[in-house]
């Protein structure tokens, strides 16, 4: 019997939100959908982060996932796009969360080197890769190359998933700071 | 006729979450609960997150606030912390946004100057004022130490509201950072 699976995979920003759907069917993968969603416009903070609870509340309820796949830096410049793109996560896990869809977090590092083999891949590398091993259109791809990190998330859970024993799956803060060799 | 308006101040910590609930009517003011959210039992980040969003959730239908009020430091010590911070933030505000809840923020110092007068009170202080204030009970009020601030946070809402014209909603981060003097 054949288990087919969906996995939806996010990068949540605070002005660009990107997602990416796939279906995974024995070993066949494809790509059902992918996306951006603009949050430039909203320039009031609790409507932008209420747009991104809403949007993927119903990207949930549309292609009904059985996982979600975030790409979630963990490092960044300073506390105060930190603490902004830990609200853009939060709500985006809550979402998530509400709809009881488990989630994993994977590094950018880690997608980038999951499906380029290279840890310091450039977007353009990343989506070019997935264009290749989805069999995608290179004008869809070019069109939402803001979803590509999202697709990219995906697609690393999926190969996280077919590996015999995981390591995707972070338990604590300190555990994935002791991975990432921070501490 | 006399206008009622209840006011949920919450203060989204990552190990312990305060909320507490005042009721207004005209002038008056009263402390209806208070209480905290232990989250240091849940290991898993998720099963914390999923948690604050029930929990706000549950307070938001028992109480039927019409605004909410959060305590949100916007600068910490390093980005990590500020990133969990963000999440638990997150959280919480999906549950106030999805029910049409009005947020305000206050930074700790505001909260602080707007019930003590010192901006650099301790917790102590600030519970101590809110007691008197509110005509609380010692005991009750050491028993909820941690959701002073949240009580704090509804009770500086509360003097907001009241005055001619209101300089606490925060249309944007820019301007946040402006009135803090920051940028």
């Amino acid at each position: 019997m054949e288990v087919e699976k969906i996995i939806l995979g996010i990068d949540p920003g605070t002005n660009i939100m990107g997602y990416g759907v796939l279906k995974v069917q024995s070993r066949k993968v494809e790509m059902i959908a992918m996306g951006v969603i603009d949050l430039h416009k909203y320039e009031d903070h609790y409507l932008k982060l209420g747009h991104i609870f809403e949007r993927v509340s119903g990207i949930i309820e549309a292609y009904l996932p059985d996982e979600l796949a975030i790409e979630a830096p963990f490092f960044g410049k300073n506390v105060q796009s930190m603490l902004k793109l830990g609200r853009a996560q939060g709500v985006a896990m809550a979402a998530a969360i509400q709809k009881q869809v488990p989630i994993t977090e994977y590094a950018p590092m880690k997608i980038k080197m999951a499906i380029t083999g290279i840890g310091t891949a450039s977007k353009e590398q990343v989506a070019d890769m997935l264009r290749r091993m989805l069999k995608l259109d290179a004008e869809e791809m070019g069109k939402y190359m803001d979803a590509s990190d999202a697709l990219g998330a995906a697609y690393c859970h999926y190969l996280q998933m077919n590996r015999p024993k995981s390591d995707s799956k972070i338990k604590s803060w300190k555990e994935l700071a002791r991975k990432q060799g921070k501490i």
